[in-house]
Order: structure tokens, then C-alpha cells, then sequence
């Protein structure tokens, strides 16, 4: 599958073989305020990923000697295509943007054991600076590097009861364009894309979220099976970028 | 798999097969105003799905020639186990409820046609009236007897271009409890499912949506495929359970 | 007055004399959750009444040992003749729910003893699950059977510091149209109503509420006499009909 | 029942009769800017009475040749015994606010011919400057005066296609205090009011709205009837007061 | 500059020099339920500025032994020329409300000293009855004499830890029209005005404020100097109007 | 004043003169989408500047053949010392963002001629990426250069009707610390400045908005002098940076 040319289908715009991601980038301590700051680039996608820490947990979760991670995404009015209104502005979030806040949280938080982070909150913020496609995925696989970096400041405070870090969490699109499966959709092929799927995986390779939807024509079981495989490619790829960015591998 | 007593894990609190339906109903022309009104029950799940159909479409569609169809997901703050608060007194649509409702108009909208709609708009209303897990995919399953019949009416007034409904759309929630996959979970299954998958399907067994989320430990591919598998067979029956209340099979 | 062949005006619709009800239902029981949930309907009229009971009471009263009861109102959007928009989407609630709800906690409260019922709160929710005319009133009427139910739990719970129930609570609407007083308007005669009132009284014959409006030309004391008359006939068969329902008579 | 002195209970606060209205004050043209502007004081309750007029009607009602008039009611942070919150800034209007301003619209509009309106709007504005109980009976008499006031200028505009106003209306409350029926209760008696009632009429003597609420106890037909009694004598001395204030007698 | 017919450019439309004030009234006491209550009027700008006292501060002061002043600024909506819309009924307070409110709070507390006020709060609530240029210097104008009659009700209750105002406090508006700079504009000259500012002063002639907007041409140098001895004379006149009005000077 | 060191009060914590401003960088087109894009840095405040056009103008400006140019700024929860609850969360948008944006729009209004934009709007965002005081100063700097930007886009389409730049606007704070006037004040300056005053002015040397600000005790004239002279030089030195940045200077 890694030889895009062998297929009938048009090469991708950008000449990516099909299982190829874009060019990734991650910015540690891009701002000087949060205890974890990651500008993460997927080619022109653009997100900056803050990990705020504060001591104490939401009221619900008090005495309980838990820890909690939580995550809101948004973006800039002038990250995308044609300028959208400031949801501030509109005095009210939209649904998009809450399904995409409440799929980062739960991703992260599949890698927390909450009893060694200890009663101390961890406030993702993951602000779209750009968008081309796969912003959400791209904040995942950002925030879980600020992440990283939040805890081992709370390390050097001496504010763990232990490795709150299960293991590592990566995610990516993958959709069928013109029938063929493609990996990291930018926004020219988000939008043609017959099906589009965001798959959230874990360094060891196991799946946190599988979140695929037929865009136009439903989808068969084969069709499911390529997009599952190319999301793993996808995820190990990401896992050891991640690992470069944090200087765990070399 | 039929036969849950044959396994080892412990059997289900209904006593259920792992791979059967709760009891499943649905009672059309529940109301009198909607052009499609249809309860819907799983078991103790109940919701009223409303198809309501009126001439024209939303401003930025007008003119194309094309229909619409779009849904709302609501709960009654009585239908849970303990008092919910009502969304319209605190002001602001929960991020849950955005993510439903989107997920149901899309499920529809993928056996739609809407040239041969026409310019018609088909909203779909679901309350939950009761709720013991599995919400959002009986309101997707009723939702789509609602809209067939809202179809019908629309054909009886001579309002349609053609055949708008190019299949039919069923969804389950499946979900890994004790470590077996499990078919259609109620409340006391899914609050201890270690992994939780909704799978939308459509009459002729291919994917409109797969939502599968790692409650605890993430999960792996062997343990995805059982789900997936678990899935095809719970909209395959539904989707006869649909055609039978339809009056099309016997 | 009985005898509505014998006046000069025409018929209703539905072939009702005056001075008489529609056909009234109450089914106990519909929902598992709440400690009372009455269906209650008034002809094509349909309410959800659901008594949620929790201990303690809201911050100004604690301390008190005077317990709380309130309530809600709403309408599903496929209630009513033409789909409503829901208020929740909206993101605020209209004037004419705010003074339902309100008027509805206030016909409760008045047969209430908050000293017996002890630092409890009984939260009751109306919901309109089909509409035509005499909402309100039906939603008291029903409430009250939801409200019994939910002191009967209290009650089985040793929660009770008494008998908080000091009576029983009915309402009815009447109007005058085509000049002549009626009982329990359904919607088309309420919409021609030339005045509208509603009438919440005490099952032993007193009132709680009453509230008029000349809808078109305003309405002199024999007109207002004439309805109070009504009025008190109706709610007297109301108080035997949810007598029968709860069983305290046969 | 003139003569308190006489009767058993105990004297009013103020050593008003029982059945004698407070001081009632009519300040017109308090401001420059509306058609009409009404400074209204019952007692120490002081009410502005804007009355606003505009060319044209709300797009429901276009080209229809009828007027409208609708009303807003507001009161002051600073009006109330004990500094209430701001609504504006709350972001939401209260249920009572709500409720108000829906009782003066409809009181307003029940002397009203829309046709001889034309497509004009009228919009009044009663905003409470201080409050001691009766703010929304004074706040339809004063608004009444000011509709007046507006009327006249669109007249002098030759705006109108006919006389728009059927007739005056006028409002006062009246309760039951220690069992004893009483005529425009300040906030003291309010407070203690058994039974509190809003009375709305017309100036040839016929109820546009009647609205009783047993505050405590449930009131009986006799003490019904007293309390209409005593309405329609205020509502007369209004009405008089109101031909005083606007000039059509001496 | 006192003397404006020796200049070129035309007279003031109300025939004032350009360094007088409009006719300025303060009436205290004009409400029965706060401790300072004054109606403030510059010419016919007319704003009603309440001070309630009470007892305790914000979450975030308590047990500091500090005081708090806080302030909210509002129009009627029949207080402009053309009625305005309610901000309530909007759901949402306007930038320039906001931005008042916040401006008027902070010049009062230039003149507080939060130790000696103890920890008591004292909310100003101006609110515009009438509108004609100059209402947020007029309403902090007001603002202080209500202040001053709050400091001194809680000095009666024995409520003060020592003298809690440092010094008065005055506000006027100055603006350049037809190239001349000129004192309190109404609003026929606000809207005309090239540069509009409003000062904000102590009693002993020191700047609390400044803000200088250019509406039309930028202002260079000289023109803002003679804009600030303008709002020097300005506010040192207000200063002892205000110390009239308080009984302070005769 | 330009040796700061001559001077006995301490130095700067950054060891700038008194009038230095911090290092200041400008990165142009640091996003695709919209026509103009800056990145505007004052020493560790940094502030994206996006300048989008449209075609048209809003509602009540259509047909006037004039354009429009408004702003909007906001903050990333990130960009300060402690994590900010973000605006679209809380669901309304607090008082000082309201008042900055207008701010914003207004300076660069003032070097806009209308009617050679023609019927375009450009739309400037302001997003305080990181917060080290300074923000809105910087907002209007960066903003100009955005703008010029998006003119230059427009006039490359053809779609201006001559030059709508009337000049250019930059803006600095100044402030009173330790009883000296200092220039461009980082975070730590800030918060304990006596006086904060914020100057935005033309290329050309004239003022377009003076906003002083006693934080603590009020100032006199002599130190206003003082401010205004320090705010001149500063917008001075940004605009030859500014025409730097643009290649109008070399």
C-alpha cells in the first residue's frame, strides 16, 4: 500500500503516498505560562495545546484522593477558510465544538491512572490556530506531548503519588477518497472524502477511539478493515514522533 | 455465541444471550399532530420519535431544488434514575445532547435522497421518556419508522420528486462487559462496560456510523472485530423488527 | 345548564353538553423512576406528571425543617399542531412556560404542610406530550395524583414528619364562546373563546387560583358568575376522578 | 364598609378605609423623548409609564392594516426594600417580569381597535422606580393614560385611521388580611394577604382580567365575591381619576 | 475662553458660553429604600443614582477587613430619543454599558479607602431616566453624593472602622465642535463633536480619568491642553455644586 | 529622560531605559487564510492579527457606497500567569474584552476613509496568544499592519475605490511606577503602576484616543504632561517599525 503510484487512483495533491502522513511538527514551551505548551503542526494544520496545572479537583471528585484531566478545544475566527464567527461572540459553544472538547478529554484521560496524579487537576487547552483538516486528531497527538511535559513539572514539585502516565496516546484521519484509503486527510480531501474515520491509539497499539462516519455512500466491512489498518500505521508513525519530541527516543 | 449459559463469564442480569435484543417495540401514530410519530421502546428505554414535515428549507439551501432532514435529541428530566436538570432552564444544550442529536440527523440523512425529496424538510424529534441505556440508538431505530412514515404522508400529498428513502437505518450499542462482547446494553451493562460501541447500520448491512470508545483499559483488534460482528447482528434483526412494524414483511 | 340541546347556540364539536368533561385518564405508574409518574389525559390532551422526590431543600430554606415543592412545564415541540421550536435550542424559556410553571407550584403548594412534609423536596415535572387546549389545567389536575404517589413513597420511607397533604388539588378551564359558558375547552373552541379562565380549586370546594381573561370583548359580572359556576362543577368531578384513581374511592 | 373604624379587625397601617384607594398621583410628560410619559404613583409605589409609538408592526402582522401594542415591565435594582439583581445582567428575565408584562400588554390591548390603529406600534414601558406593592395594578393604570397620550400625538400626526381606543381600563389589587377584604394593599399588607387578587376593568365596568391567588389559605366563594366587590369600586375611582389627570373632567 | 461671543465660531444652541455648565440638580432622598438615593440632572440628562449598603463582601475579599464599591450603569429604553431595547429582554449586556458601569466603578473607588469602610459593600446602580448627552459624567457626578449619603448611614450604624471617603469626586464631559472646545455637552453637540472626552476629578483638582476619543479628525496637542483646562473648570464647578447640595458649604 | 540610569528611582526589571520600548517584532503573513495576518510580539506579549475582507457591509450601512472596519480581540485561557476560564464557556463575554475590542475598532477606524474602501468589511481578530501586559497596545499596532495588508489585498482585486488609509496608528502604554514615568509596561510594571494611561496615535503625531487611569492615588497635570510626552515618543518609534515591517522604509 506504500507505493501510491502502483494504484489506478490520481495521486494525492500534496504527492503523499497514500499511507504517508503529512509533515509533523512539535513546538515544546511555545508559551512561557503553562506547565506544558506544544504548538503541534500536521502540514498546514496548526494547534496549540496548553496543559494548565492546579492544585485541588472539580467539587464532585474532592476527598478522593483522584486526579482529573480535562480538555477544551476551539478556534481561532481566522484559522479557517473563510472567517468564522467567535463563538463568544455567539454566547454559545457549538455542538461540534463540544463533541471534539469531549473526545480529547476522554482520550487523554485513557492513559491517566488518576490515584498517582493524586488530587491535582490537569486543564487541557487545544486553540486551532490553522486549520487544514484533522484538527482534532492533531490536538490529541499535540496535548498528550504538553501533557507529558505538565506532569513532569508536577514531578519536580513533588506533587505525584506516583507515574500518572499509563502509556501514550496518538490519533489521526483516515478516509476513502475516490475509493482508495488515505492517511491524514488535509482539507481538500476531508471534504471529498466518502468516508472519514479518526481513530485514537494508544503507543502500544491498542484502540481508545474508533469514530468512523459515512459521509455518502455507507460503508462495507472490507472498506472498514483498510481504514482500521491505515489508522494503526498511522497512530505507530505518531507514537514515535511523539517519543523524538519528548527525547525518549532518539 | 447464542448460547451464553456455555461460557464462562456470569449470565446477563435480564437473562439474555449475549447476543440478544432486549424486547423491542414501537408504536406508530403515537401523537396525532406529527406526520410520523413512533414510540420506541428497548426494553425499558422508551423514546417518542417525531417526524414532523413542513414545505421549504433552511435559508442556505433555498433554491437548489434539494430537501432536508435534520433531528433533535431531548431527554425528559424524569426519565433517568435520578432527576435530570432540564436543559432549557439552565440556558445552554449539554455537549452530550449536541453530540446525539448531530449524530442521529446524520444517521437519517445517509439513506437520504434529496433531490427526490424535493424541497421539503423532514425534522425528527427525539424525547427520551425513559431512559435504560441505549438511548440514542433506539432513537435512531424508531427515528427512521418515523421518517418512513413522514415519507408516506409526504407521497400521499403529492409533495415528492421521487423515491427520497434509498434504504433504511438501523443502530445497537455494543459493548465489552467481564470481558464478552454483549448485544444492546442496558443501564446496569453499559455504566460497567469496559468498552462501549454504538454501530449504525443500514438495511443491507453496510456502516453509516461506528462510535466505539475505551470506557476503562483501551481494547484491541480481536476484541473490536467481536464487537463489530455483535453489531451486524443486532441491526440485522432490527432491521426486520422495522419492517415488520412497517407493515412490508410479515 | 345540563342540558346543552335545549339553548339556542349550537353544538360542540364533540358533542359534549356544557357542563361536562372530557373523557379524563390517569395512568399511574408510566415511568419507573420518579416516586409518582401519572399520565394523565384530558381527551387528546396529554400530560407527564412526574414527582421527584430528594432529600433536603434549596440553600434559603435549609435549616428550617420546612420542606419545598416546585414544578416545571414544558411541551414537547411535536405536541402541537405545528412544531413548536424547543426551548432549550432557543436557550431561554418563554413567558408563557415561566407562568405555567409557576401557577402549577403554586396550586400544589397550597395543600401543602411544609412542616410535616419535613426537609424534603418534591420537584414535579409537567410535560406536554400532545396538546390540545386545557394544558395547564390538566397538568394539575395530574400532578396532584403524581404528588399523592410521591408522599405515599415518602411516607413507605419513614421520611415523613406528619401528614403533609392537607388537601387535594383540580383545575379546569372554562370559556365563553358563541356567547354561551362552557367546560374544558379542547383547542379549537379555546382559540374562539371569547374569554378564558382557569380555576384551580381545593377538593373540599375552595379556591386557589382563579384567572380570567377576556380574550376579545371584555366580560361582565353575570358572565363571570356564570364560569365560576363552571368551574367549581368541573373541578368537583375532577376531585372524584383522581379520587377513583388513587383508589381512596370506589 | 366605608367606615373601618367600625369593624372588628384592626386599623390599616396607613388609617386608609378599607375599601380607600392610596394616594394616587398622575405626573404626565415626565420625559421629553416618548409620545406618551406617565410618572404614576400609588402611594409611595412610583411607576414611569412610557408609551413609545413607530411606524409599522412586527413582521407576523405586516400588511395587515391592524396596529399593535405590547409592553414591557422592568423595575430597578434600587426600587425594592432590599436591592434586587439586575436582570440584564443575569442575562435572563425572571418568570414574574415575564408575567407582568404579558398581564399589562393584554390589558392595554383589550381596549384597542387595531384596525383604527393602523400599522402603528405602540410599545409601553413600565419601569418600577420604587416599589411598595401594587407595582402592575399601578403600572396598568399609569400605562393607560400614557397610551392615551400616544394616541393623541399619533392623532395630531393624522397617523390614525379611526379612534383606536374602545374605552380606558384601570387596575387595583385587593386582598384578605386578618379575614378582612382590603382595597390597594401596600407592601406591608401584601406580605400578610391571605388571599391576593389582581383586578383589571374596563371604565364602563366590565373585567378584562381577574386573578386571584390563595396565598395561604383557600378562599371561598362569599370572600370571592367581597373581593370583586371591593375591585370594581377601586377600578371605578380609578377610572375617574384618570379622566381627571387626562383633562376629560373636572 | 469664558466668554464666548468674542469668538468667530457660532453660539451654543442653548445659549450657554462655551466653559458654562448646564443647569445642574441634585435631589437626595428621591428613594424611600436605599441609604443614598439623589436624582442627578445636567440640563435635561436626568439619571437616578442609588448606593444600597450591605453588610459583607465578594467571596474573594471576605476576611481581608476590606470594603468593597462596585457600580452598574443602565438606560430605560424610553429615556433616548428613539426607544432603545431593553437589555434584558436582549439577554445580553451591551459593550457600552459594560464599559460605563466599569468606569464609574473605578472613579468612586479613587476616593474610598477600603480599610476604613470595613468589610461592608456598596453598590451604586445609576440608571439613565433621560438621555441627552454627558449620562455616564452626570451618573458618577450623582454617583458620589449618593455615596456620600451611604458612608454616611453606615457612620449612624456604627458600621465604620474610620473616614472611608479620601475626597470627592466629579466627572464632565468637554469636546471640540466647530474647532472650539467646549464644557457638558448635550446631545446635539455630542454628536457633532470632532473629539469627544470625558474627565473625571478629585475636589483637590487631580485626574481619577481621561478619556480622550477622537470621533472624526485626531486631535493634536494643543487642542487636547485646552480640552483639559476645560474639564479642569468643569469639574472644579461640579465639585462645589456638590458640596452645596451635601450641606457642606453654603 | 533617556538615561534612566541618572535617574534615583531603581531600574526596570528588564533593565530598559524609562522611554525604551521592549523589543518589538512584527511576522507577517503568519497564516494562509485571511488577507492579512501578523504576528505582533512586544517583548514576551504576543498577538495574532488577522485582517479577513468581505465583500458588502452590515445591514444598516448597504447602499451607503461606504465601507466598514470592525475588531474583536480576545485571550487564549493559556496566555496568562494562571489559566483564564474561556469566554464561549462562560457563555458571555466579560466587560474589559468588550471594551478593547471597541477600542480597536475605533483607532483603526480613525485612519479609514469609508468611501474609498467601498462597500467591503475587513474584520480584524485580535488573540492574545501569551500576556505580558500590553496587549491592546500591541492589538492596535500589529492590527494596523494586518490591515494595510488586506487593503493591499483588496486594491490587488481591484476592489477599492481609491486609498482608504488616511495614515497610520500605532498605540503604547505608559504609566507612573515608583513615582516615574515609564514607557511600554510588561506584566510586573503593570500591576503596580500608580497611573496607567494607553495612547494610540497617527503616523503623523496627533491623538486618536488618550485613556488615563488613576489605579491608585489620582495624578496632577504636571504628570499627565509627563505621560503624554512618553506616549508621543513610543508611538513615534512604532511607527517607523511598522513602516519597517511593511518594506515602506528600509
Amino acid at each position: 500500500m506504500t507505493d501510491s503510484t502502483s494504484t489506478t487512483h490520481p495521486p494525492r495533491v500534496d504527492g503523499r503516498a497514500d499511507d504517508e502522513l503529512r509533515e509533523i511538527r512539535f513546538t515544546r514551551n511555545w508559551q512561557d505560562h503553562p506547565a506544558g505548551s506544544v504548538l503541534v503542526e500536521f502540514g498546514r494544520t496548526r494547534v496549540l495545546c496548553a496543559a494548565s496545572v492546579s492544585e485541588g479537583v472539580p467539587r464532585w471528585r474532592k476527598g478522593s484522593g483522584l486526579g482529573w484531566v480535562t480538555a477544551e478545544y476551539a478556534m481561532l475566527p481566522s484559522a479557517t477558510n473563510t472567517r468564522s464567527d467567535r463563538e463568544s461572540v455567539k454566547g454559545r459553544i457549538g455542538g461540534r465544538t463540544h463533541e471534539i472538547s469531549r473526545l480529547i478529554g476522554r482520550s487523554l484521560r485513557a492513559v491517566i491512572d488518576y490515584k498517582a496524579l493524586g488530587e491535582n487537576t490537569i486543564q487541557l487547552d487545544c486553540d486551532v490556530l490553522q486549520a487544514d483538516g484533522g484538527t482534532r486528531t492533531a490536538a490529541i497527538t499535540g496535548a498528550y506531548v504538553a501533557l507529558h511535559d505538565a506532569v513532569e513539572f508536577l514531578r519536580s514539585q513533588g506533587s505525584l503519588a506516583g507515574e500518572p502516565l499509563t502509556g501514550s496516546v496518538a490519533a489521526v484521519s483516515v478516509g476513502i477518497i475516490d475509493g482508495a484509503p488515505r492517511l491524514d486527510l488535509p482539507y481538500v480531501e476531508d471534504v471529498r472524502a466518502e468516508t472519514d474515520m479518526n481513530i485514537v491509539m494508544t503507543g502500544d497499539g491498542r484502540f481508545v477511539e474508533v469514530q468512523g462516519t459515512a459521509e455518502g455512500v455507507p460503508f462495507d466491512r472490507a472498506e472498514l478493515d483498510g481504514l482500521l489498518a491505515l489508522g494503526e500505521k498511522g497512530c505507530a508513525d505518531l507514537t514515535r514522533m511523539q517519543r523524538l519530541a519528548l527525547g525518549l527516543e532518539a
